[in-house]
């Protein structure tokens, strides 16, 4: 039997430790989770305890399984003994999301990715994203990965906290971005600021691009400047998640000490 | 058949289009290259074309295979269309290279991994290392990835150009390194220093632990001082790859510009 046979229901299958744990926390509505039943003579695991605790102070209902139930859950195996199926990841609207920051008195710094194709590379900008204090990511509908129990894992159950906005077209996001006074600068290898020597300062969004292609002349075209990572060696790409840590990092730094 | 029957007699299975065209690019000693042949209607794959040319050029024999042939071959089903046996992955001696970089009247700069399990993760260090003018990645012999065909797939080719010196124990050769007049920082989540405070400048070697448990205690120990990322959010963890990227480019630029 395939027990995920109910996956259009609007529920997402989350698995691994962390994922879990960090769903439960922030409070995501789960349908049910499956933890693995201590195997032969082994001492039942430290980290499913703590999570079966959360989930009996919530609720939630659970059943122990045999290893073999979860492999057949799990998309990739990696599931380290516990699954639980959520509501669907509720996306949020960027406007509200710029809104609620500034009633806050603070200045929106927003991440916008152009059509990644890589649950990993979006489950660690959000990861990235979280850790830095960006206020919201932002995805385009079509052509792009969209949040799934792929990316909640790679997140590291970041997903939970920082709020992703999709969006119909990422062209007219920069523009009305722009008319509602965000500076926007595009990440790309031949930008013509370094990304040490930005201003990230006021309302501010980066864009990312996607791995093969980087971003698409048109949304290049909408932002008001590029960045680039000045590299001193051979091969000098690097991965999009790991290019995206570099410049992200360094707006929130210089965002924090109020300097250009 | 299985091709991969010969991998004990120290070769390499390379796949992919990066690191295969790298490794060409390098002079790396290849046996033999294995290119998908043009699938049915299809044109020839440009990349592809640009490989076999290569290979021409450098005498090295290649067959056209069709692509199930491949995929037995790869360890993944990744390989874009090409896959070559390469010599073994030739590590190089620390000191030798640490001398060659002083004689160029230079300081060195070194990145050393403290058992690292994950190819993804040593490939994508070396790629940074690679765009950041890194000297040397350092691993230990034993409890860590070695340099194989998924971690120069995941380097993008950059393996070919990063000094990779394995050695036979990481504490000790931090304490010849501080002989020689090194400072040494380890990454860490608790370190006191902040990883845009600290003076990188000198003989300079940063240690980044492993994916799940960080640097080990008796190498921490042994680190001059210790470095952290400064983190805003909720989960508050970054991916070893993405962690090493953030520091290391943050010490490039530092060098670069002289400034602590």
């Amino acid at each position: 039997m395939n027990q995920r046979s109910d996956k259009d229901a609007r529920s997402d299958y989350i698995e691994g430790r962390n994922a879990v744990f960090e769903a439960l926390s922030a409070g995501r509505p789960v349908n049910k989770m499956w933890v693995l039943a201590p195997e032969g003579g082994k001492k039942p695991d430290p980290a499913l305890i703590k999570i079966m605790q959360l989930a009996d102070k919530q609720g939630i209902p659970y059943t122990k399984v045999p290893r073999a139930t979860l492999d057949k859950m799990s998309a990739d195996r990696r599931h380290q003994g516990v699954i639980i199926s959520a509501a669907a990841h509720e996306y949020q609207d960027l406007n509200e999301v710029i809104a609620k920051v500034r009633s806050e008195g603070r200045s929106p710094f927003i991440v916008i990715c152009d059509e990644l194709k890589d649950s990993y590379n979006l489950g660690s900008i959000l990861r990235i994203s979280d850790a830095a204090g960006v206020d919201a990511v932002v995805i385009p509908e079509r052509r792009s990965v969209a949040v799934d129990s792929n990316v909640a894992k790679a997140s590291a159950g970041a997903v939970e906290y920082v709020p992703v906005c999709r969006v119909t077209n990422i062209a007219s996001t920069i523009r009305d971005l722009k008319e509602d006074g965000f500076w926007i600068a595009g990440c790309d290898m031949d930008g013509d600021v370094t990304y040490d020597k930005a201003d990230y300062s006021g309302s501010f969004a980066v864009v990312i691009g996607s791995e093969g292609s980087g971003i698409r002349d048109g949304v290049a075209k909408s932002c008001d400047f590029m960045i680039s990572i000045p590299m001193a060696g051979r091969v000098n790409s690097l991965n999009a998640a790991v290019a995206a840590g570099i410049v992200i990092f360094e707006a929130a730094r210089m965002r924090k000490e109020g300097k250009r």
